[in-house]
């Protein structure tokens, strides 16, 4: 997608391949920067301290992390270093199923090799497979739910209203987005779309991020409290809700980031069409209901404090009063029940029909599944 | 309640008699300082920046501005000065109903009497009266809504957990609050309560004053993003939840914050009781039903900017990217299906018996219904 006119992505080998770089999403919608990863414990900071974050990016950017470990162990030593490695990884962010999964499979690439070098050569290219995977799948998801924008606009011959909670967007995958694929495709296409943007307390991510996205790519938009999205539904100012993943079970429980439950029943209340987006990537189908997905618990201070940007430069404030605790789940459950359907890079289905997409699809799109049973 | 150690109420007149104090909300909880307001201009503009709000405050204050109106005018102009004046301060929030109610009742008193000076005589009496009446319906909602607490308390020998939303606590009254004066009547007996207090953006007055009026009074609390409530009530983490209202329609829809909406659907989805605490002034009975409930809307930059204190004072900072616009609107509609219980000053009532308990009220507690019959 677009930053100031130029095409980017969110990760990339550096020119010497010793390294990846990555925006740090911690300074936008304020700065662009970049930041240099080389090794496994400067991934599991980026990723634990928010520097990247989405579960398709996550899983990229930690398969490369498994990669450096694989590249700088001894001949002798990289089956353990990638064990190590992945287990490291792995306890960064809990909630998120493609960051485990990434693991596994560059893990599991890399024990079918024989010799140092093969493994190591099976470590970059399995990291470059998932990125490369990943691209397409947001692509493809962008299409699949194309007509469902399309729909609508015919109907009604005015711009199409989405609604999006936290950052879906291409910064949360390597480009396209998942929840924000359909739009950059039917913005691209010319059909008017405007997106109600959900800030995302406490970290953001929509206001920061997601505003962001659309404010470089032109695709109009309004930010909004998260408490206004309900209202707007009842309102008649929503035509649909399209939020991401960071884990679907099998039966369709969604993990994602805190406040989603919210809007899938004010969705279901009003009426309104409320679809997750996500590559398959993010189904858990080794997980039954959400009852066994672990809810990352967050550090207080980032509700009592935020982030922004003040007179002189980014600025940190306090909000509440010094001696009053708070507390920060980071994710929750929507129940499958209130999911009107999937939009994935293998078509759109309803909750299900989960575990008979999935397994049928091509091998290309490996799948939870696969690797877990690898 | 106690600031510091001390007794403090929201509002009081100076020793002089020429204004009022009231304590500047905006500043909190960084810092406790009084505003004066002496003419009804002052008032006015105290109202619309919201350096009181709260529904029943904002009604005591603005019938001290029509008071002033009445008491600064020539003999023969009191009565059009008074109706100028309502008409001023009736515009400044256009949601809650005590507003109007309590301007109409001043002015009421005021036309009622003969002589300039029995005008101006009946102007003070009748802001007083306002004052006075709102603080002992508020400490008798308290009274009323405790057993809902004690019944929890015996029954599960833990701390009870309630969540609220926005503050509907003692500074959006004149003592006590409303959705909170169960809570401190509890606390004030030995009974153990937890506050789950909601952050309530775009004006975080949960995180600003609800945190600050707990913590100042010693209540235990935790304060959460407006995202978390869902996931909390998922979790059998809240017992019950009580909201204010800015106004409530004769069949039971409730307008207050923008975001209690979304918090009376997880409620219900959950199975956890949802209250709504309001002194009988907030009832409107000439309004049918929500439809007719006008939502106010405010500056896009309340959602935009946010203060809080920076490392060196307080400090304002932008949230989105600079080209991003907003939307603020400032309250939603509870439909009345969603509403467990009215808690007021006349007892607990579901909405279908608003009506019946309304009008049977003792005069001593006036109703819009009967200021708009005067």
């Amino acid at each position: 997608m677009r930053i100031q006119g130029q095409s980017r992505e969110t990760v990339w080998e550096t020119a010497d391949g010793r390294a990846i770089e990555v925006i740090d999403q911690r300074r936008l919608p304020y700065e662009l920067t970049t930041v240099r990863l080389g090794d496994v414990g400067a991934v599991a900071d980026a990723i634990h301290s928010m520097v990247i974050r989405g579960a398709p990016l996550i899983g990229a950017v930690a398969a490369y992390g498994v990669c450096f470990a694989a590249e700088s162990a001894s001949d002798a030593d990289i089956d353990p270093a990638v064990a190590v490695a992945g287990a490291q990884l792995r306890a960064t962010r809990p909630t998120a199923v493609n960051l485990g999964w990434a693991v596994e499979f560059v893990i599991r690439q890399i024990t079918a090799e024989i010799t140092a070098a093969g493994k190591r050569e099976a470590a970059r290219r399995a990291a470059r497979q998932i990125v490369s995977e990943e691209r397409e799948r947001s692509r493809r998801i962008g299409l699949v739910g194309l007509p469902l924008i399309e729909a609508i606009a015919r109907k009604h011959h005015r711009p199409v209203n989405v609604l999006t909670h936290c950052n879906a967007g291409w910064l949360a995958t390597i480009d396209f987005g998942t929840a924000t694929a359909p739009i950059y495709a039917a913005h691209d296409r010319g059909i008017p779309v405007h997106v109600w943007v959900d800030e995302t307390r406490p970290r953001n991510q929509g206001a920061a991020l997601t505003a962001y996205e659309l404010a470089e790519h032109g695709v109009p938009h309004t930010v909004i409290a998260d408490n206004a999205g309900g209202h707007l539904m009842q309102r008649g100012q929503v035509d649909l809700v399209i939020v991401g993943a960071d884990r679907v079970a099998a039966n369709g429980d969604t993990a994602n980031k805190i406040g989603t439950y919210l809007k899938a029943l004010a969705a279901n209340d009003c009426g309104v069409p409320f679809y997750v987006a996500l590559p398959t990537s993010s189904f858990d189908l080794a997980t039954a209901d959400a009852s066994a997905i672990p809810i990352e618990e967050r550090s207080p201070d980032e509700v009592r404090y935020l982030d922004g940007m003040g007179p002189t430069g980014p600025t940190r404030i306090r909000l509440v009063p010094e001696t009053s605790p708070a507390a920060n789940p980071a994710f929750d459950i929507t129940p499958a029940r209130l999911v009107t359907a999937f939009i994935t890079e293998a078509g759109i289905f309803i909750p299900a029909e989960i575990a008979g997409v999935v397994t049928q699809l091509p091998s290309e799109f490996s799948t939870p599944a696969d690797c877990s049973s690898g």
